[in-house]
Order: C-alpha cells, then structure tokens, then sequence
C-alpha cells in the first residue's frame, strides 16, 4: 500500500457514492481547495482529519496513517498537461510568465510569490455574457537577501 | 526585423530610461497586465496604442506595425521555466492542477475556465507578517456541449 | 475501478461483439464524433447517456457512474504520436499551423478558433480517383480583450 | 540565403507595407491556404507563381528561385506548440485523436486519410452567439495494402 | 484483453513452439515482411488471414478478432531506438535523411515517398567478404498539388 | 568556417546555379547517393574528389580542405524529423522496426545489417497506377560473436 | 544590449585582466557566493554595488543599470548538466532527493527548505587524505499551511 | 522480487509502525543520512547492518540479501523533479551551479568535489525568525590530471 | 512469459543462492563481459549455453528457449542514465567524444569503432594510491566506402 | 570571447594548416588523449603548455589565457549523439552498462570508476582479418563510505 492507492480509493469511492469536495470540506472545517488538494494526494492531513476524511471514505487505520505522511507532490502524469482545463492554466503561466515576473519585481524588487505560504480560492462569478471562474491566488512574497 | 526584435528594443529602452510599467499602462490607459504583456510580444496592440507605445520607446513607424501584428505566443524559453518566480506558477498549476480541474468541473460542470476571454490583476497586500502577492484571474467559462 | 478501466471494457466489447460507433451514436441520438470520443474517456455523458452506453456495452451502474465523471482528457501515449493516421493530423498542425494562424488572424484579428465550442464531422467524399475523407471542424472565433 | 531568409524578408514586407494574404493569393490565383503556406516556406512555387510572389514582396532573381526548392518543412519551433491558436489544434488532435481514428477505419478500414493529396478551406461562418471558424479538410484515403 | 495481449502471445508461443515469421508467411500466403508486420501488431488481418493465424498460435475466437482491428501502430519503445540493429536503421535516415530527400525531390518534384502504399522485401546476398542484407522498400510517389 | 558553413555555400550554390547532384555525381565518378551525402555533410572526399566539387560549387583552397575532414555527422535538427518526405522513413523505422529485427535475426542470428559498409540505390520505377520511388538499401550483415 | 551581455563581458574581463571572484566580493562588501552568483546573471545589485562592479570590469552606465534589473535565473544550458563539476550535484540531489526530503519532514513537518531565504557558503577543509569541499546550505524552513 | 520491492516493503512498514528514521539510525550506529538512503535503495548495506534493519521491518532472509545488493542508484521519478522540497534543490544547482563550479575551480583548481567520497549532515538550526535547514555537504576534491 | 521475465528470474536467483558471475562465466567457458550481459538479456546464447545457464538458475525449458532468441537491446531505464557508476561511463563518451572521434579518424580516416566485433575486458589494476578499474574496449575499425 | 571561440579558431587552423593532434601532443610533450580533449575544451593547460598550444595555432595572449580557464564540460550537441562513432560509445555505454556495473561492483563493491582521476588511450591493432581500435580506460575505483 502508498499514498497512491489510497488516493485512487479516495477517488473511487466519491465516484460511487456520489460525494462532492465541498461537502468533504465542510465536514474537515478547511476550505475546499486545501481538502481537495489533500485528498488528491498534495497535502498532508493530521490525525484528526485523516479519521474525518477516513470516516467519509471508509478508510482503514493503515490507510488514514498514510494521509499523515507528506506525500511526493505533483499531480501531472505529463510536464505539459494534456488535460484542456489544466492546460489552459499552464498558458497562461507560458503566455503571461514574463509579464507576473515583470510587475512582481517592478512592486516588490527581486524574490518570489510563494506557492507555500500559498492559498487559493476558487469562486463563480454570475455574468449575463457568461458565468466567469475567478481564482484569487496569495503568496506571500519572498525576498532575495544579500549576504 | 521581427517582433523579438521590437520586444528586445523596448526592454533595451526601459531599462536605460528607467521607464515603470506601470507608468506605459497609465499612457496606455489599459491595465498594467495587458500592457505589459503587450510590450513584451504576448498581445496585439492597435494603432493608436502602439503609437503610444512607439513614443514612449522611441520605435519607429516599421516597429509600431509589428505592435500591431499577432505575435506568435510563449514567453518562456523552456518547457518547465527555471526561473523561480515562473516556476512557483508552474509548480501550483503542477501540485493543484487536479484540484483545480475537480473544482472547477464541481461547480460548472465539464468545460474550462478561459485563458483568452481573460483578464488577471495582481496587487499587493500589505500583511503584518510579511506583504503577500495577490493575484485575481478571471476567466469565462466555457462549457463542453454535446452535438 | 477509474475511467481508463470502463475505456478499455467499452472497447473490448465492441470488439468482441462487433459493435460499431455509428450504431453506438445512434442509440445515443447524438453525432458519431460526440459519441466515440465519449467512449473513449475524452467527454463526458449524463445519465441517459451513460444508461445507455452502458447497456450496449453491459456496463455495471459503478461502471456507469465513471461515465458521468469529467475525465482527465488526452488520447494520446506520446507527445507527437506514432500511430500514421494520427501523425497526419500532427503534421497538418505542424506543416500548416503558421499558415492557419495567419488567416484566422487576418479574417478575425487576435483571438483563437475554440477547441471547446467545437463540432467535428467526418464524412466519406467519393472521388473517381480514389475516395476522400472529408472532415469539416467548426470551433467559435474567441477575440483576446484588451482590459 | 536559404530558403527561411527569403520567408522572413517576405513576413516582414508583408507587415511593412500591409500586404494581405488574400490579395497575394488572387494574384497567385491559387487558394489563400496553399498559397500563404508556400509564402511560410512550406510548398514550392513553380517559376511563374515565384515570378508573382517576387514582384509583390520585391524578391531579388536568386530568393524567387529559392521559392522554387522544395523547403524542408514543418513551421514550429517546438514539437508541442506554445501559441494557443495553434494549440489548440494541437490539442484538437490529441483529445479526438483516437475518435478520428477510429471512425476513419470504421468507414474505410486500415490506411490513412493523406496529408499530401490534401486540400484546406478556412472560412467565416456567422452565427449569432458570435461567429464561427469553419474549416474543411480533405484529404485522400488512403488504404494500406497487403504484399 | 487487448490487441497487444494478442501480440505477446503470439511471440511466446513462436518461441515456445520454435515457429518461424517464414513459415507463418507461407500459411497465409503473403510476404514475410507484411505477415510479421501483421502478426507484430502493426497491421490489420482479414478473417481468412486471422483464422490461419489463430490456428497456428492457438488463438481464442476473440483474440482472432483482435487481429482484424485496426492496431494503434508504432512499435519501438522509445523516440529513438536503443536496439542496435534498428537503431543502424535510425541511422541511416539522420545521416541520408537530406540526401533522401534532394534526390527524390529532383527526381519527382516535391512530394513524398509513400509508408503506406509500401511494400518491403528483405533478402540475403551472398557475398564473399561476408553476405550482405539487402533490402528493398518501394513506395509510391505522392506528389503534393496546388490548390 | 567550419564544414557547415561550407555545405550551405554548396547549397546556396547549387540553387543560384541550377546545378543537379546527378551532374555533381556524374563529375565526380561516383554515385548520386554518396556524393550528394558527402556534399550535405556527411561524408569524408579526397584530394581529388574536393578539387572536382570545388570547381563546380566555386570553393576555396580552405573549403575544399573542410570537405576532406571527417565531419560530425546527423542531418537532421530534431530526433524526429517534422519534414513529411524524411518522417516517411521515420515512420517506416517505428512502425516495421520489429519487422525487420525479426526478419533479419531469423535469416542470419544475432547481428546487425551495417550502416558504414553500406549503400543505397534510389531510383524512379515506372507505374501505371503512379510511378513509385524503389529504394534498394545494401549493408553488410555483423554478427556478434561470443568471447 | 541585455543582461547576458553583460554577463559576457564581465567573465572576458575577469579572464583577460585575472581578476578573483575573492576580491570582487572583497570590494563590494558581501560573500563570494552572493557576489559571484550577481556577476553571473543569477542576482540583483543596487545601484552601489553596481557601480563597484562597474568600475572593477569596466562597465558603461547602461551595463551598470542591466546588474541592477532582476535576470531571467537559471544558469545551466540543459536540463541535466553535462559539465561534471555541476552534475556531481545534479547527482547528489538525484541519489539522495527522497532522503532529504524524508529527513527535513521528519524534523520539520510538511514544508519545504526555502532556495530565497537562503545563504551557501563554500570552504576548503584540509584533510590529510586530500582536501575536501565543505559546503554549508542554509535555508529557512517553510511550512505548508492549511486554509 | 527485486530491491524495489524490499524498499516499498520498508517504506509501508515504516509508515504502519510509525517508525522513524532516526531510531533507525541509532540502532544500525551510523548517521541519519546514510541510513535513510540506504533504506530508500540508494546504498548498500553489509549483512549486520541488513540484520538490524531486517529486525526493525521484518524483512525475511532474501529481502536482507537484497538490502546487501549494489542498488540501480536515482531516487526521481522524472529528470527534473516535481516534488517542491526536492526541487528548490534543483533549483539551487540550476541557480548557482555556476558560481558552485567558479569557486570551487578558484579555489583547487581544475577538478570536481565527490559524490562518492561524500557526506552530509541534516541539522535544525533555531532562529527566531524562523528555524532553518542547515545542511552540510562534504565532498573530496578530485582533480583532473594531465596524462 | 517474456526475456525481461527471465532475466529477473536470474538477476532474483543469483542474490537468493549468492552467485557470482565470474562463476557463471567459467562455467559457460566465455568471458566474464559476454556472459554476464548475455544474463542481462542483452546477448544470445545457443543452446549448450542457455542448457548451463538454465542448470545454474533453475530455468524451465521455456525460459531457456527465450535465452536463445535475439533480445530487444539496451540496458538502461532512461536516456541519459542516473546510477553514479554507469553515468561515469556516459560522461566520458561526454566529455571525451569529440576527442576520441579526432583520434580515431586521425588514425584510420573515416569510419567507426565497432560495437558489434566488439570485446570488452575489465580487470583490476593494483595501484598503491588506490586500486584502478582498467577496461579493455578492443572494436573493428570498419571504414566508410565510397560507392 | 570565448573559451568556444578558442576551440572553434584551434580547429579551424589545424584544418587550414594541416596540423595533427599527435603532432600537437608530442610538442606539448603529454598524451594525444589529454591534448586533444584540451584542444577540443574540455581540460585545462597550464601556462606553459597555453603558450606552446598558442604558438602551434596562432593564438593571442587573452585566447591563451581563455585555454588556462576550466571550460564548462561536454562536447556534445545532444544528449544521445547522432554520429555514428560516437554513437557507437553511446551504444557500448546502453547495452553493456549493466554489465559493467555488475561486474566492477562483484570485483570492488559498492563504489564507482572515476571519470576525473581517469586516463585513456587509443590504439591501433593490427589484425588480419581487419584492424582493430583498441581503447584502454583506465580509472581509480572510489568506494562508497559509510558515515
């Protein structure tokens, strides 16, 4: 058994019995992107969310320690996903890179946005032309020191 | 001459004039993300922007019509960027694409959130524990449709 | 069980029974290109179609319900594919995918032909000097924005 | 000079003076498609049409006869497009690819549909929820034979 | 079960039998190259041809049908072979890849050779130096057209 | 200069000139197929073989002495060709690459058909259903040997 | 003009005149690491620094303004670095990447060990049975959070 | 079975007991580093030491001789590595690599610092600020010699 | 059943009995080199050696049958390859690669050093600063011919 | 300049002249292996030896100081090597690279054969049935420490 087989349990068992992330969210207390994110198999759960989100998906003891563990990270089976929605992500990191690199700098001087001290939210924006998908992304930015 | 040429000559020009961004996007009069990436051969610019464009950077009349050309799109030199800053990007969209693709699909349904009828806006927010960067992309979503 | 088990059921069905897609498609009440690629694992059916997918190919309710997932799109084993009726269509993009893109730019200015309000009908054109294949693709023009 | 020099002093005629693609090709009087793919350096021009072409873009006697070598082809710089236009044809081919393949054999059995007898036809279709880009391909089947 | 399921039992039993591709050919009647080709997974079988082909490797009724789909071909597992004897062939078409394609050009025209209405004949040459493997590959030109 | 700076003088030569290889090859005393090699690059000449190629392409004293060092040899500029002529035979490596390891090694074992003790013979074959291109391929077979 | 440039004509200069990387950083005030890591395009000076660099290789005043913009980083021309000084450390982190990893989350929990917030520091250590290269890594550890 | 295996077999063993690395480490009597990598298939382990670590898993005689095997060293699954921990040290070689090579060659000379001959130390160090990875990598430096 | 399949048979048995290869070499009577890549799957053996062969690792009749078909050659999972020992290799062919082709070609003119007539021996040379791997690669001059 | 510009005017003017690195490595009084690589920018002279290669070839005093500079290693164009001599290496390196290691890893144990403390020569055998390159390598064995 590795983190693997439990995700895909995961994954299988929200299949057939038809449950949504956010109620898995709901019920760990956390938002749904982090849960989401930790039940695919990217984040680390402690104890007591591993039996929360052991109780949802009928987990076994081996199983719920295995959420506790940090996993590899990284969910792309390709280094350019083929994925149409995941791929449009990677677009725009490939169209518009060098702009977010130019106006980070031009604001903050050089360092990064961090994608640890990270978080993300992910909301539908009602439009009469069409509803829009809106994602804040927080980093916190992280300086490069001279020594 | 081509378009890498015009785009080289503009950041040549910023950096001995010591021209902000920000300050192209006020002449501009469109947001700084648009008009950056414009300067930087991501975007088609129309006569009178590049002619704005033009000025600021000194171009001459040949260099404001490849403003105005479609540029064939990608900033990045490589697949998976080695600059920090861009790879943080990638590395999100690496460890949160699955989640993002789960969530997304759970609140629209089969489709993708749209990189072209798009529009990001980065900001600074100040934080006690360290300015964070944030960042709101919005796109449209577009739904699968059977025929 | 995940939606690569249900792909690989479905088509050792149709082998084994001699199904074929247009029979399938039929059933469906939709267009034989919807419906494959579909049962391929690059759509994704709701119930009605699923419930009928799954009797013409003895699909279990578990199995149904895969169906009903947004897959994880893409079709292909390698980047550029091997296959020589496939690699036609790569050459095609790769041998005219800077003309395409001149002629959507210069008939519709910057923007894409979208591959998501998209249709696609392959249809068999006789020609005395050896039948064609005819394939009409129709995806909606979407303007970039300035913002 | 070789053959990519005389395609780039065309490109940069061609945005130099406001050339269009369409009026190249009524002069050619051949097909916007085959004739903007031979300006790219993708086909090759018989002495007449390379006659044309260099009167329209001011080639010198040694770049028409350029346009007369049949080029090494193949118009992108890397093997998975970055533009999202062209992208997205790319990724047309990956998400259908196994659909087309599958409903070509099941039409006209093993062999291909050809690359070379091959014919394109770019055009507006208007459509009230925003226009549409439609597109022929036709292409000979051609079939594989036993020996 | 699939097609190459079907393909590795074809070769365990040819080497648990000590069959030879020769004789399998002489059974079915056709050339050794296009028998081999078929029975490696690359071509597609007719019923007579998979009845022949079944008897000899003890094939089940529905592994018969496998062999009269159409195959996803391709049959090296890496971009370039590290096998060295088909590499020599990799080899031989980076090192007189451009001289192939000069002298079929001033021979034909701009055009290819084609892979598909092709045939390959393999034979050994006696030589006193050390025989010789000579091969044939005929192919038909197909010459690109205006449009 | 190095050897590539002279095969594109060739080259560019060639194509100002209007010279034939079969010319440059009925001067030199040799095959069509070795000595356009051998201009593109990939073959060593002698002395006299030079000054006979010197001559045609108008090359200098310290020209002619590049074509007599043994040059780094490869023609192509992606492990995958993108050219359709060059991919035919690409393709014809992947999909009967098996083919021909088996044919081979059941004729003459363990070894490989050469590509240094080698020749190719590229002529036109007359069709009534479309003149063919016959490719005939000599190498000399090396068996392994134990020790 | 751009940063690599720059960069360029610092390492000739450094080369042409002899100068140590020991005594540039002497000058500027910082560590060998920091200051080497800026002259080769990886760091961002101020204007002070700049001017203290400029006057050691010889900078004009727009050179001087590229050290003080903040570079594309990344300093390696492949993925997998050939030069076997640089792999030695590709291989370090290869053989022991999960090592670290199970060491720091082991220690530390879920995070990662910061590449901004961080500082080297490379020495020689005497050793009888041949010197050794110490090098000190020192990076803040950042936790992943939940949100 | 094969030494994979017996890794797989550990890592689930550790993750069921909760066991950890550093009492691991005590009981076989050599640092933290060396025993992990070992214990992850990286090293090669005498038989007392495959005794101890087989007493901790529970591993039976053959695994113990596996863990006593010169292992397939490369602990990555890709070339560049997704996981965020491992790659910032990635990103460190691709950032510095450079300045590591340019200082280590001013200080010794022409010549590489093993990762052979090699050691590394994994420390906490307290910062109020917020701790560090303090990580010392000891190498001895080999030089190139004239021959 | 596959070679792969009997190679771990064997590579599983020589660690559970303790065998080594040089006893296995003497008992075929060959080379140490010849027999152990035989083993590895990477040579083929005849029958008298496969029939010592299957003695020693307790092989079936079948699986000695697949000791004696030709097998799909290369030993190494990735391209560029990441155990320490082989990429020493790897990096000599690097490094030294022009040079070793100037002095081959200095020596003997154009042509190759064969792979194939082709004997490697690998000996320990006693060296009192340290003990030396010397290896013995001893190849065919084959020369190019003209034709 | 650079240290390539060195190596490319050291190998234009041995073309030009007719110079032979044998002759280079008897005046620079070391091997023919260790010049040449030198020439080639892969090793480092010293002084003397700089002036002796720069009288040979011609070179300035700043291109002799750029030879006493260490190079960034690899002399190779791509990762695996398209000409076929050097290919061939690369071959020896894939099919026999388990051997190798199985074999100096059963004489030394775990540890591997210095590419840096490493010396080669290349030899011509005289051999009826053809001529052999014979090539002795010969490296210091480094083991792996426990710590």
């Amino acid at each position: 058994m590795n983190r693997n087989d439990v995700t895909e349990k995961i994954i299988a068992t929200k299949v057939s019995k038809g449950i949504t992330w956010t109620s898995v969210a709901e019920q760990v207390g956390l938002s749904k992107e982090w849960v989401t994110a930790a039940c695919l198999g990217q984040m680390t759960l402690d104890a007591a969310q591993a039996a929360t989100i052991g109780e949802i998906f009928g987990l076994s003891a081996d199983e719920q320690k295995w959420l506790q563990v940090v996993p590899y990270k990284g969910s792309l089976p390709t280094a350019v996903p083929t994925d149409p929605l995941i791929y449009r992500w990677y677009e725009i990191v490939n169209v518009y890179g060098t702009t977010i690199k130019e106006l980070i700098h031009e604001e903050f001087g050089d360092g990064i946005m961090s994608a640890i001290d990270f978080k993300m939210d992910i909301v539908r924006e009602a439009d009469p032309k069409g509803d829009r998908v809106n994602v804040v992304l927080s980093g916190k930015f992280l300086p490069y020191k001279t020594y």
